[in-house]
């Protein structure tokens, strides 16, 4: 179990950094190598100076909606786990996340990041998404 | 270089399976435990029954559509590595897909897929989906 607890905590410092728009503590969050980053709407980022920039942007944007994490669920093998979560953006939209992290000289470290848009509220006026969509 | 062959051979296997709509085919694809899956719009699925049970829901779908795999990238890290790439569904959607290996007792074997909308054709008459959308 703790395992389990130290790669929840990995996944809700990561949600810190990020409400906090704290591009050092996201810095230390992602691991040295082997990592990539698939923002909702965007292509696959691959590697730290794209990740990291990525995030110093969204940082940057005053429209930025706070992304809340709930139903966190942890799996671990050996030494790498994800957390699986729903990411609230602003109450208005759902998205399902995975967070991926490597355990690193006894640190667990992000190595993938992605979410997924899965639902908005009626009060957006653009349709739900669904899997019905792509077809 | 025959690891990155080797798990690009995978990812080829996975939308081969995909494109016959062979349940069996996407058995055998997938790992015995430790799975997750988050097709676009949908919420995470874990463990093989529900997985298994969605491709046999997609497969059975008359109106589903072809899934391309384009511009595939292998990372390969031990026994773990993953595969980006771009889907293109009936040539009107673009998404960004991350599938994830495991080596099983030489075999790669997927452990995880997720496959997020980045784009459609101006032909479809919802908005694009950006990262702006979000905000």
């Amino acid at each position: 179990m703790s395992e389990q607890h130290d790669i929840l905590a990995a996944n809700t410092a990561y949600y810190e950094a990020f409400a906090s728009a704290d591009a050092e503590k996201m810095s230390r969050i992602w691991a040295d190598q082997d990592v990539t980053c698939v923002h909702p709407g965007w292509p696959a980022l691959v590697g730290r100076p794209a990740i990291l920039q990525s995030y110093r942007n969204i940082f940057g944007n005053p429209n930025q909606e706070r992304v809340e994490p709930h139903n966190a669920m942890a799996m671990v093998f050996g030494d790498e786990g994800r957390v699986i979560c729903i990411e609230l953006i602003g109450n208005a939209y759902a998205l399902a996340a995975t967070n991926w992290f490597r355990r690193v000289t006894g640190v667990w470290r992000m190595i993938h990041h992605q979410a997924s848009l899965i639902s908005m509220t009626a009060s957006v006026t653009v349709p739900k998404l669904s899997a019905q969509r792509l077809n």
